[in-house]
């Protein structure tokens, strides 16, 4: 009964069950299920790195090696990537040849390529075939394809010339060419793509599987759309955890030294780059001295210079992020952030003239720090937007740019104007 | 020539095209194509919002009308939900019956609901019929249909009771009764659940499509993968300007005066949140004036305590997003941020004393520094994450307490602590 009642389940819903029961109940499920029923619950869901090496250890051998072979060659090679090499080898070498090949092939393409994230397991068919004996292929090929909604057409040395939904395959005449009704017009990546550049045509193109091809159009393997959801998703994540200064937020730590070691690299280079900002400022200490008052304005001033950098940061970010600045010209960006900091700068700047002007009754105060927050809204929104840009050219993910980076070279940009302005007028302000 | 040239685009790419061209060209595509042609252009891209509404008015307005009736319901939804009471109800009024009422129907759900998403157009078999009944039912609403990929399997009352993929349909024998083959045990949504509910769902199980019903269980559409795909990025969107502290980065601003728009109001609710840390720290005065050495570490201080309120804040934020957080309770949630903050406190802490000390000789300031980084990064930890908590319990979305505004309060706290102990004790700071 154990059996058919679990079988029931959704496979994400038994890889819900799997993880949560202890180890004897999991022998258990290795028992009463097939590898081939294993392979579908593994796929279901993506474990936490550790635990593939975990669960594999706690399976059969030949268990484990049938299992991956059973799997689609994507999900399997996802699996490999977290065991040490020998381990895979030894996978491999028990694993029925073609399925290990189809792996082997996958292996080899880099981390977060279009290679890396495509599976083999699609349906092609020569050009040359009729309808009828198209829906043969498809048939055949079902039980093992990743999707049999789209086919890909080839021709005889494998590159590919079209494709086909099975949407226009069920309404067309049987006899009908496939050639004749095919889509020539296929969108295809490269084999080396990023794995975002994938992710956005089957957004834009609302696709449920791009093809994916050699430099001379043989077709390779394809990306579903599936997995363009969990990348679109990690990539989300990434640029989420990067504005936030956190290293990888993938998963949930429950340990709070864990989660401490993915904070630490970033608060601990920022506490230099503070006591830079502090090293700086000592150069001031006499200013500070004849008037105090200065002091009470410095957070203030860097804190509304680090909030306009971040907002600024986001901004170029994301628009990196969704192509959307791909399109214009970097100049003109700048150009419209220049304008952008310097409205927000300059209403930012008023305002807090006369709100130090009232409650403190000292315009050369209120004009001093609204100064200082005027400039430096307009410095800190050009920084913003420019560092990414810059990091981009030289080919490195815009998004390391952090937010609290950003915020910590605002912090020390804007002091050093406002105490910097403080000592050129440093007279007036004892009178 | 015109026509064969635009209609080899695929409808996204005939959508840029139309996008970048003047209006007389637009004219001219209006009168090449036809508006079912019309219609898979509008529907292949999302254009912003005003958009809508200027290139409508550029139609004739039967055309309009026709090229809306032309499209899945959910799409021409999205069109009329930016226009104007008058104009829907104008297009709506000349529109064929059939169509009118679907969108009517689809017009009354609230944003951000599965019901606001979804469309009517799937494919609904009954029970009783064969697979070979089936096929034909499929062929017929093909041309029509969203999605043929599934088919939802409905009672006499029109109520879900299954479903069954094309895939198994195909290579099931023709003579079986749907309900034999066909799988019982249907995931479906409520129409009044959240958008991200059931963008989880497709994410989590891998479907191309969830049924949509009321709370009796009748069939009230689908929402599709691509759909979802545009969820989950507004989302991430979403959350990703939040924790900027930006008001909705969804469309690329040219202007500086709209990119100034949305980041005012938070700039402005900050500066009068800095205000209040001003006038916090003017009681301090006097023990400024007393040791200006103080001053110094301000920013180091809050800046520290503002970056490590700034990553509990995205992981909570982050976790409540994917849904992590759910399954756990919120009290050992807590519990591991006070662990983590005590951890990162602590070793940022000892590293201040360390700097301090060397740089300055003073063991004195040192420790004081040090204690007031260990102090405000475990408090800032804490208030990282319980502010979004809190915030969700009170059912508002937690991605409102932003990124600047955490920071900005926790600029508050650090330096209450750093000032207050440093009063307490000037005597010594003073020797
Ligand atoms: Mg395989
Ligand atoms: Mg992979
Ligand atoms: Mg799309
Ligand atoms: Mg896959
Ligand atoms: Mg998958
Ligand atoms: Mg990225
Ligand atoms: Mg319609
Ligand atoms: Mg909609
Ligand atoms: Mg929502
Ligand atoms: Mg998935
Ligand atoms: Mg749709
Ligand atoms: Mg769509
Ligand atoms: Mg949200």
């Amino acid at each position: 009964a154990f059996r058919e009642e679990f079988m029931q389940l959704h496979p994400y819903d038994q890889s819900l069950f799997f993880e949560k029961v202890e180890p004897e109940i999991r022998k258990k499920i290795f028992h009463y299920l097939s590898p081939q029923e294993m392979a579908e619950l593994f796929e279901a869901t993506k474990f936490e790195e550790e635990q593939y090496d975990f669960y594999l250890k706690e399976m059969d051998k030949t268990y484990a090696a049938d299992m991956l072979s059973y799997m689609y060659a994507d999900n399997a090679v996802d699996v490999l990537n977290e065991l040490g090499k020998d381990q895979v080898a030894s996978y491999l070498s028990i694993m029925d040849v073609e399925s290990a090949q189809e792996i082997k092939d996958l292996l080899h393409y880099e981390e977060y390529t279009a290679g890396s994230i495509m599976t083999t397991e699609y349906v092609a068919i020569p050009e040359t075939s009729t309808c009828r004996s198209a829906m043969t292929i498809l048939r055949n090929e079902a039980p093992k394809a990743e999707t049999i909604y789209y086919m890909f057409v080839v021709s005889e040395e494998h590159q590919l010339t079209g494709v086909i939904s099975l949407r226009d395959l069920i309404i067309a005449d049987e006899d009908t060419l496939i050639k004749d009704i095919m889509n020539e017009r296929v969108v295809s990546v490269l084999v080396s793509a990023d794995q975002e550049e994938v992710a956005h045509m089957i957004k834009d193109y609302d696709f449920l599987a791009v093809p994916v091809v050699d430099f001379e159009q043989h077709l390779l393997g394809i990306v579903t759309v599936d997995d363009i959801i969990d990348v679109l998703d990690e990539e989300a994540s990434d640029d989420y955890s990067k504005l936030a200064g956190v290293s990888d937020m993938d998963t949930f730590d429950k340990n709070p030294f864990q989660a401490a070691k993915k904070r630490l690299p970033w608060l601990i280079i920022l506490l230099f780059l503070g006591m830079m900002t502090a090293s700086l400022m000592s150069v001031f200490t006499e200013t500070l001295e004849k008037v105090a008052l200065l002091a009470v304005f410095i957070p203030l001033i860097s804190g509304t210079a680090g909030n306009s950098g971040t907002q600024a940061l986001a901004v170029a970010i994301r628009g990196i992020a969704t192509g959307d600045i791909e399109k214009q010209s970097k100049l003109k960006l700048l150009a419209r952030e220049a304008g952008t900091g310097l409205t927000t700068g300059l209403l930012c700047g008023i305002i807090v003239v006369g709100i130090v002007f009232f409650w403190k009754h000292d315009l050369l105060i209120g004009l001093l720090v609204g100064a200082a927050i005027f400039v430096s809204i307009f410095v800190a929104t050009i920084c913003g937007s420019f560092i990414p840009l810059l990091i981009q050219r030289m080919k490195i993910d815009p998004a390391v740019a952090s937010g609290p980076f950003i915020t910590t070279i605002n912090d020390v940009i804007s002091i050093l104007i406002y105490l910097g302005l403080a000592t050129v007028f440093i007279s007036s302000l004892q009178v």
